[in-house]
Order: C-alpha cells, then structure tokens, then sequence
C-alpha cells in the first residue's frame, strides 16, 4: 500500500464554510479517480493548540494511483483555486504501509 | 473512528539510524497499548522536496484512547529523549473520520 498524507493550516481570514467548501470538493475525487482505494479527509477538532486544520489520508494501489491523483486536472483546480489562496502552511509525506514494506 | 496524524521533520543532524530507531521504538507501541486500532508509521520515499520525514496515522474507538495514547509514560519517553531533541518541526491533527461522522 502507497499512502499520501496531508495537513493544511489555513490562514486567518478563511471562513468555516470556506473549508467546509474545500471537504466537499475533495470527497468527490474517489467517485472520478478509482485509483483511490481509500481517501480519508478529516477537520481538526481543536484540541491542540497549532493543529492544522484540515487532514488528508490517501490510499493507493502503488505510486503510479498516486501520480494520477497528484496530477490529476480536477485535483488541481481544487487545490489552485479553493487551497492554495488560503493556505497559512502545508505538509505532506508519501510512504510504503510499513506493514508491507 | 478517531484519527490522530503526526507529521515529523527532524533537523539536519538527524543520522538515518536515528529515524530508523525512532521507528522501531513507535512499532513497539500498539503491542503495549491495546487502544491503537491501527497504528502506522511511515518514512517519508523523498518524492516531493520539503517532505516531512516521518508520519504516523493512529486510529481509536474514541477520544479516550487517543488520550490514553497521548500521555502513555513509554510514549512520552520516546518523544521526550528520541524525537524532541532532533525535531525541526511537527505538525498533527486529531478528528473523527469523515465516514461515520
């Protein structure tokens, strides 16, 4: 299993609804890109002071899945015109399940 | 399902044996700690520059294990002698998972 994680710090001015936005519009990439064989995205519930705000967990098959979804056109936008606007600070990583090597 | 993600990024000093240690000593945990339902650790496959090096992706019936997790005295002493020393910075978030609320 190849995962992709995700944490987005949004910046002050981004309102709940705009997040909440930008959930809505990353819960229907799986239904278009059945590469993702899991995608788990999740809002911080505050309990730790400099949290990020919104988590993202991908699951693929391998890392082509995860090139197709990195690249992939609606992915983009999403992240060009709903995230990066209002994005404080992003971190990522890509991993093997260290239970399969 | 309750998620607990980590992100870690240790400074420039940080040998590879050191992460390596840092991973075997987190391995360890869920045989200990029966509140981990899942319990991954990945380091990161150097695929996109600023990387976080290190990711961990917890997963619990409830806030309470997440806690129980939190402050377990040999989860606390990894972080204090292990990770802390070493780290850049840290970024993490804890929700409920978006697929059953």
């Amino acid at each position: 299993m190849f995962r992709h994680v995700v944490l987005l710090e949004f910046d002050d001015t981004t309102t709940d609804e705009h997040i909440e936005h930008v959930v809505t519009q990353l819960h229907a990439l799986p239904a278009a890109l059945p590469v993702l064989r899991s995608y788990i995205v999740g809002r911080d519930l505050g309990l730790a002071p400099g949290n990020a705000h919104l988590a993202v967990i991908a699951e693929f098959d391998d890392i082509d899945g995860y090139i197709a979804y990195r690249d992939d056109p609606t992915h983009r936008r999403i992240i060009d015109e709903s995230i990066v606007p209002h994005l404080r600070s992003r971190t990522a990583s890509q991993f093997h399940d260290d239970q399969d090597g």
